[in-house]
């Protein structure tokens, strides 16, 4: 299994990963230039993941930067760009949620979950506010079908003071009509400890 | 959210509850008999889950009739019917896997997670075997596309004493060319406790 | 096989026709509303197969009552509503074209044939203009898979002075991600004469 | 456009060919050896093409080797292989039917068509048999779809006299779960003639 790690970035420009990860491949090259293919590849996947991961410690680096008004503004674009909301509920289990509000199928939910602040999810502190600083992610496998793919692995999470938190993570990705690949699932959970 | 239960029962015929599920609706009636149709419908989706539950209610079963030999050649038949272990790696976390054996992407592991005995997997101890007497689950979204279906909620499990267990649950079917639904993608993981 | 017939009505609205061939069944009823399926149905393939041919009289009818400004206004509606020339190339081969432009792969070729006046496609005389005032089809056969459909059948247009044209003719639609059906393919041929 | 030629050749053997196109794509090199992925690719689109040819040739050769007997065993053993009817109705309008047997949406419609021979489809004369000794084909354009591709274009066959026949061609392809492409589609028209 690769690695792959994105670290903080002074200079970090969220709209500059997501757009990278908005790889348009619907023109091919065989045949010469006549093939549309509106399929995912493996590579779009993993660059969908590597942005996931930028634009977590882009909210924790605006929060410090910015506060919360910041935050949330840069939570709310990642939610309109590369989650599916604009399709559907999306199937989202955060890691931190409980009751019966563990599934975030709506957007308000999702952006609770994020940045916190939301009165009707009270027990939301805002986990993209605790000051990410390095993220990284191993698949353990991919499996990718049309315009939908399904990725499972560990995702690991590094704070300011260097602890690092690691989850059991799945994440479904379908790609748009423009090609952006957008989440629809995505299943996070804390380690089982015997 | 439609709640759905299936109870124990002397007979359960594990192979007819699985026939139920292997819906074949790749012939429709529109257009006289001339559509042909490889989609996944949600009936399909639902069956195939209420197919998991009573499989897993037969090994416990079996497992008490007739001991390890006749659990595991039961599971060893839900693995082959109703998983995509024959298409490739399964995306499968389940409920109590830990440190380095977290994901079973292979048979192997899948089923020495269901009845355990399997000296490569020492922490393994069976969890078809619990003697799961009855099983629920409620979706919390469903999303089809293609030959594809992923589902997000909860399954409730009861035990012998009762006891209920709760889990949150991501499954992802795949529709095969014989229009049976394989799960190529599960992801159990217990609430998360503040 | 069942017939499809579509008549010219005086007060055809084209728009109120191709909206309501852009079924959007997004949302499913099944797990109540928490069903997001891309898929296309059959149902959806019928009504853009009716709405073709009713946009190909609607084009013959507002020739006659506007003209040919009128006439390519309304044929460069259709093929932005239910052409896929913002996807890619269309795969399309009309009836009666010829020689090295047999195949109208732009939106720009598609417009010259339907409605001719393009000094680029010279052989073009306006295949929408011929007066168009009744549209039958009958599939031989239909396959659906994910949001892709083919269908394959006749096609009969009669004329003001009663004369029926056949053609032989196959279509693929693909449902976009507002839930419209655009035509990707598009086959046309005489029938054979041995 | 690329130019694709096949060559009649003495010691061609039909299963290799087959077996060439039946490229089973299904495990990727990205993320290690853990990406299943069942689309369709443009190479695989290119290679079922060419096989479609070199069977037509094949059969042919059988017919002159081996007579009626060897070349319709060589037909049956290409529908069983690179057509759907397996799947379903194939959507198979071939250049030369017509009247009330225009589409062949059966195995033993095509069968007929191919070699003749059956007293149910008396105007079959076996298409395959006319002594076809080069293919060429040339794609207009293509379109790929998760598991599904089109392609729209001509194919050009010589006999032994050296006459050329063209035809506008479009095929459906949908890949199976043993990763082989099948025909699902097969329109086949002479060229317009004004």
């Amino acid at each position: 299994m690769k690695m792959n790690t994105i670290h903080r970035r002074g200079s970090l420009l969220l709209l500059t990963v997501l757009a990278a990860a908005a790889v348009n491949a619907q023109t091919g090259e065989a045949f010469g230039k006549a093939v549309t293919n509106t399929n995912i590849t493996a590579e779009e996947v993993e660059a969908a993941q590597k942005a996931w991961g930028a634009a977590l410690i882009q909210i924790s680096s605006d929060y410090k930067a910015g506060g919360f008004t910041k935050a949330k503004a840069t939570a709310e674009s990642v939610l309109d760009l590369a989650y599916g909301y604009n399709i559907g509920p999306v199937l989202f289990k955060p890691t931190l949620t409980s009751g019966n509000q563990v599934f975030r199928t709506t957007r308000q939910g999702a952006l609770a979950y994020f940045v916190g602040g939301d009165k009707e999810f009270p027990t939301d502190t805002g986990f993209a506010l605790k000051g990410w600083e390095k993220y990284e992610f191993k698949n353990a496998a991919v499996f990718i079908s049309g315009d939908m793919a399904i990725t499972m692995g560990n995702v690991m999470l590094t704070d300011a003071s260097g602890k690092v938190t690691t989850v059991d993570k799945t994440w479904g990705f379908k790609k748009d009509d423009k090609g952006n690949l957008r989440i629809v699932l995505h299943h996070s959970s804390l380690p089982y400890n015997p």
